[in-house]
């Protein structure tokens, strides 16, 4: 069984956005055993856009379409797509519907709907859109007396993604007769080490081949160990799985700091409930990057009670209490300084743990002896301090990026010591 | 002049990778006035590369392949290239000890080096790789009579992007004869609407032909809208990309808050400056991210002296002054808990504008008459209070993200008000 994806929308050809669909799609495909020969991008055209169909139903079983169903004259994917099956369009009461009252629940103007946006051809089955207004299309057809699927989906990835997954996905298994074989994709995340070190230490790991496999992918604060494990049953699947993740647990220790969605946020935030801990922050150069990551774990509100964003000076002489002796002896940017945060802040907001951070985002305010990327970061718990001093690099957006996840990974480590301090005690 | 771009590498068919390159290749084309009707993605297949170029050939005038250039047997592009263009495979020396050479300089194992990346075909001129090992070639070609042009590059975007863009384009220049046109692009950013909104509004421009045209967007918290224009100089371009958005700005009024890489952040940073105002927050269900979304602009610490995240109830009572009284009748998510968030911060920080929000993110924590996705904003401002509610949807990061979004444009409608309220005393 061949998939092809034909992604439309001109502000890819000239490139304003960058085309994620296809290797969503792709790996989703992938994972279901299904090959991709070709991915295809095409302008908002509608003859152009007959043409790829066309050309892809020559050559594939399945076609996955993204984009063009938006409610605005340049959407051209619903019109083309009918014309290509050669079917009627037909109104589709029941989306308008919904689309109505998620529109009043929402309390949005209703004349806003587009109308247009709920015909579909006739004989496609209508996929809901939970996160949008344009809905998907399922559809069986004949090529050249040859069965096919056509799969339509909206462009936007929090639209499609979870379309494709619980929607379309199934239709495809259902109609097509593919033996649905198990699929296990598990994602091990390591912090506080780099892509060469960890492949380092999984290289065997790295070189499997089918049904189990390992990849590895440096991420935005962290890297990925990938286990893909496939199988006749999806008990058989995880278990394979499992024994991997073992094997690089053990060779990882604690760097694995969690599976799948899990954050540096939400694996201190385990830890914390673990030990019944609270904690606050004191946030300077992250300006409240920290305090967003960490809550954005459900149930954060357990154990982060809140913090300060101290930007100004006199806010942290004021709020904070760092004494103004050694702001202006050692400056802003100081352990010292960063150790006060850090205790002055868990004393203030009553909490186990309190986490101080300060320095010099950039891109202006370095100096010689303290230039851009200069970070302090303070970790004061119930009966220890550390400070780390950071020279980090980048943008002001990845350098404030960076502090916050070094900062998490400080604070798991402390973290991770106290429980194992702990832990002869109970 | 059209071109068209094939990326070939099975690793993008599964999904492993992200194809950064065809949004690089297309932006470039595009500022350069040459059109692109085709992104084509192909696996590491030797036939069905050469498929993808005669029908490439078939529409296009500039073929331009990135990937397969590699020292591995998969690394099919270039054998494919020279059996599609019917010449023979000749051995380039002049690379092959230009990499000897880098190989040597860098102290690398000279015997790595497969001589069979140096072989090009007959009558392509090599571009040389600064980057990495796989040369890229620059080759015109008649099809059916017809010149054309096609453009070889490496897969990684680090050898890529320099190669294309001071050794491909160039080329591509002098051999088509292709007139150099200036090329501007501009988006404008517009708060607080719904796409539908806005393409009422602007309905004749969405139809706008070339050399000036302009497209609709809807990007996460705001709806852009792109002028491209294109014409004999950059003057010319400039002059009419501003001709447009004139008149968008004319149409949608204080709704457009500002032009590319402008943000709702970077726009409140602006007015809060132009107005040598402050500002102060306080977050509950947003945890931080209005901070680090004001705290991204360069410079931020000029107007924004910081906040209190007040995840806990007894951190709004103790360090926001929130009345007891009016969390046990009102509840935290209250507008009279949001006044009084934004009105105290502003005292305590000593600021002339605080922000207060209150809600519920969710998944749980909501009940009937407070539901997951309530909100409240407050704006506490020199002269006046305003405060709204907000009913959004979605999961808990999306709800944190439209409730910084909504805080950030209401703190901008207040701002707008009140620098027109003192302009008429300048």
């Amino acid at each position: 069984m061949k998939a092809e994806i034909i992604c439309v929308g001109t502000e890819l050809l000239v490139g304003s956005i960058t085309n994620t669909n296809s290797r969503f799609l792709s790996q989703k495909l992938a994972e279901n055993a299904i090959d991709v020969y070709h991915h295809i991008t095409v302008g908002d055209n509608e003859e152009r856009l007959i043409e790829c169909l066309k050309t892809a139903a020559n050559r594939a079983d399945i076609i996955i379409t993204t984009g063009g169903l938006g409610p605005t004259d340049d959407d051209i994917t619903s019109r083309a797509v009918t014309r290509f099956l050669g079917r009627e369009r037909l109104f589709h009461e029941k989306t308008y519907r919904q689309i109505l009252k998620r529109f009043k629940d929402r309390r949005l103007r209703v004349d806003a709907i587009a109308k247009d946006q709920c015909y579909v051809p006739a004989g496609a089955l209508v996929l809901d859109n939970q996160k949008g207004t344009a809905p998907g299309l399922f559809c069986p057809f004949f090529y050249e007396d040859a069965p096919k699927w056509l799969v339509v989906l909206p462009g936007p990835p929090r639209e499609l993604e979870p379309m494709f997954v619980t929607q379309a996905l199934p239709q495809i298994f259902k109609n097509t007769g593919i033996a649905k074989q198990s699929f296990v994709v598990r994602a091990v995340r390591i912090g506080g080490l780099l892509e060469t070190q960890v492949a380092k230490k999984v290289r065997d790991l790295l070189k499997l081949k089918p049904p189990v496999t390992v990849g590895i992918y440096a991420k935005p604060g962290n890297v990925e160990l990938k286990i893909m494990s496939k199988a006749s049953t999806l008990r058989a699947a995880s278990a394979a799985a499992d024994k991997i993740e073992r094997v690089i647990r053990r060779r990882l220790g604690n760097s694995v700091f969690g599976v799948d969605n899990d954050t540096l946020g939400s694996s201190v935030g385990a830890l914390l409930k673990k030990q019944r801990a609270t904690l606050s922050t004191a946030e300077s150069c992250t300006g409240g990057l920290v305090s967003h990551m960490l809550t954005q774990t459900p149930g954060s509100s357990a154990y982060f009670n809140g913090g300060v964003i101290a930007y100004a000076n006199h806010i942290k002489i004021k709020i904070l209490g760092v004494s103004r002796e050694t702001l202006s002896s050692q400056g802003a940017v100081s352990s010292r300084v960063a150790t006060q945060m850090a205790q002055n802040i868990k004393q203030h907001f009553s909490t186990d743990y309190g986490l101080g951070i300060t320095g010099i985002a950039g891109p202006d305010g370095g100096t010689r002896s303290k230039p851009v990327g200069l970070v302090y970061v303070a970790v004061s718990g119930p009966k220890r301090m550390r400070c780390i001093r950071l020279n980090l690099l980048g943008t002001r957006a990845e350098i404030k990026f960076s502090a916050a996840q070094k900062a998490l990974e400080l604070l798991r480590q402390e973290l991770l010591i106290s429980s194992r301090s702990r832990a002869p005690r109970s």
